[in-house]
């Protein structure tokens, strides 16, 4: 286990205070770091949602938990009572977890353009590259390698992880976090069919991506054709997320790993995707609607709720035994309805 | 709206004459920029592909249309005729959105071997890195903290965005557009079972390219396990695309995001792979064939045609009834041929 | 056909002792690189694991060959007999195709932080980046532009190709090899829901490789949440696969590129998943299993063997009339037991 070391800690009630909960108990007591019920121990908080795990929580060597308030006096350790435990747990998380520190200024490697605008808290790391023109806000931090290409503008405290790349003229709001091998701002599949030959239509929009947006590893988002890609507030992308161009991502859904979304596709608001979803382009989902992994949707959806495609896998012969007559099911139905009809014939 | 900002643009008239088509109407309006008829405004060049958007081209703020000669009275704004629009539009985008222009030379931060031959009038980016007898030929952009492998050879015009890698003795034609992230070269995945544990086979061959390539954020091309992995002219492939060992890319074909191709796969030429699409290993794609997305080919395919193996998504609960049917169809068919044995039965 | 270029070679009875083989004819004859039966000229050594080909065997102007024992007498050529064929291959492509040799030591543009450990006969290419406390071991190679975070551990021999990335904390076993593009250790996706935000929930796991394992271009292994993601020795990971927080894979399982596991996934030993197979969260697969390429797995396997989910494509009209009517299997369902109700009832 290479957990992160923990730092300082908190008291309990330095917590609550924080994070404007009530905590019951001993207010003294310092956690350091988060933990599972079963895993925790001296130093450790750990959170239960409601009153499912009761023997667990009353096994834990934690010295504090978050419960509901449902579950107020269900355990005798200091506690915080949260009415969200698990988003209490987050902030809790993330208070004990701040995100490494970086010096301000550009490493003596960086290659910074003398026309870029870099705040004097930003951080820009070893052979990152910084070109004319671009603006990096309060607190930025460029990690190794990272590109970040002309006129490009990133908010204040946004990170990018080494070795990402953001094609010029795209626009990053302020937090965003994006993580290595990400790509923003390559040109999309734009081309016209010349007799046979592809030609290429050039890529004139940008990437626009809004605040506290997440972009995962290797996930890419390609440029608009004329209009703009668009990421909008709070949007969570997974690792290898291809986003064509023109697409346009609601505020605050979340994408799971290795989904697709072909170009001009529009995702609501508070829509969740599951992984390896695959839409097809030119389609519409409406805000709240949440996808199943694998699924493919070539079809928009109006309607808030949840949608599927996929299949549970089989053993393998009694997978294809069964898959092989889906290539006869209308001959199937044909033979149903003939037999419905010579039966009712019979019955008179 | 961060559009490319727009050039000093063409006159109509120089237009048609530097693409070799009818213009119609004003041949002094200036043109500096394309966009869609509904967007279009004074300086915009927007197109038709045929008459369904009559209303829409009547009502454009667009300073010159692009039309098929049957349209070509369907408006009086100055206008381009050509017998494909939408090519003719890529090539108006193209001539008014110039590739950006690097210095040539390479970057002090550039580590270029010295026994590599680097055209002059090649740009190397910061960062970047050029191995030992590697040869760029003219024109051709490496941008910053690309890699190129010893003894990789790229034809000239080739550009190649931050970020990439080309292992060591691959080749790359002329006017090959590769973007960040792209792998090209990477061993293929090739081992022997050795009771249990694998041995890895050395990946021998390489990676061809041919000319007119263009190649996706992310996408990876392996190395060939002794023959070469074969990409011809002119084929496009888009983000996050997986080529196995020893594939074979007809000319012309197009490949949308997230497809994957095992090992030994030959596609022919002028195919549509959808996206998301996966083909088995050593399977034969003839000329000519589409695949639509997500579609799963494990069969070798010798005519030309649409081939489609996804279902449509439907709400959770609807879908789950039905798809466990699935498992049952064997059982089912069975029941209808006896029930059709019985009624044929009684029919005597 | 830019094969890899062969070195002086080897003697075959000294290829057979080295390999503790038998050999049978002239032992003095010198292989330089390994071929395919049909492709195959002097110099070149190729195999057969069985007497299917033994036509080609007849024809091969290859210089020696492998072949299993029951095939001792099959050819006249110079041979090496192996229980293991394949196996025997691969182990002499190796000896004839050794690694490239990197020269020890950091190049003067790479930025080695001053507390990392480095072993003298490690090399760290061009604009490699390694952080604080990390420990290279012996005959690491690190290169061009890869980045090595705080804290990173690496076991002797391993090689991680440029462009790279390995987030601080994360541990690596010895002779492990990492291909371009591949991201170790980048964030869980792992958030809260609070009221329709998500809140970021520090990802304070790390993630374990063993010894011996191999990861493909592109492919993304996130940290833990809380406990490690862990890969154990021999696994082999191709290109563009996705590996979630705190997953387990299994010694020795191999999975194919595109593949996708969702957060704490356990697979098991000794288990083969194909290429874009996808598993959903929280599932456990028993050892010894195999996956079909393209199948969604959304439920654990607790038995070995084949599982399969997937669809043969099939004409687009065709498909499409077909699998419209899954969507009605279980009012077909009704019906074919309506009308054996029916019949049954005639029947007396």
């Amino acid at each position: 286990m290479s957990r992160a070391q923990a730092g300082p800690g908190f008291r309990l009630d330095e917590l609550a205070r924080q994070l404007a909960v009530e905590h019951v108990g001993d207010g003294g007591v310092v956690v350091r770091q988060v933990a599972s019920l079963g895993s925790a121990g001296p130093g450790d908080i750990a959170f239960v949602v409601d009153g499912k795990r009761r023997a667990e929580l009353g096994r834990t060597a934690a010295s504090a938990v978050i419960v509901p308030p449902a579950e107020r006096d269900a355990t005798a350790l200091p506690r915080l009572v949260a009415a969200n435990p698990y988003a209490c747990y987050a902030r809790v998380a993330a208070l004990l977890n701040p995100p490494e520190v970086f010096a301000p200024g550009a490493h003596p490697t960086a290659v910074v353009h003398p026309s870029a605008r870099v705040a004097a808290s930003a951080s820009v790391g070893p052979h990152a590259v910084v070109g004319a023109d671009a603006e990096l806000g309060e607190d930025v931090v460029v990690m190794a390698g990272t590109s970040v290409g002309a006129r490009v503008r990133i908010g204040a405290g946004s990170r990018l992880h080494p070795r990402v790349v953001v094609y010029p003229g795209c626009t990053l709001g302020a937090r965003v976090v994006v993580h290595s091998g990400a790509v923003i701002g390559a040109d999309g599949f734009g081309m016209a069919d010349d007799g046979g030959r592809w030609i290429k239509i050039p890529q004139i929009g940008s990437v626009v991506i809004g605040d506290d947006v997440e972009i995962g590893a290797c996930t890419t988002i390609d440029r608009g054709s004329l209009d703009d890609t668009v990421i909008e507030d709070g949007a969570k992308l997974d690792n290898q997320i291809q986003i064509g161009h023109n697409c346009r991502i609601g505020a605050h859904t979340a994408i799971a790993g290795c989904a697709g979304l072909a170009g001009s596709v529009r995702v609501g608001r508070h829509c969740r995707i599951g992984g390896a979803a695959m839409i097809s382009g030119h389609i519409d989902i409406a805000d709240g609607v949440t996808i199943s992994g694998g699924t493919v949707i070539s079809g928009s959806i109006d309607q808030p709720g949840v949608y599927t495609g996929v299949f549970p896998a089989r053993p393998h012969r009694e997978w294809t035994r069964n898959a092989a007559q889906v290539g006869h099911l209308r001959e199937l139905v044909r033979r149903v309805r003939d037999l419905e009809h010579r039966q009712a014939g019979k019955g008179e």
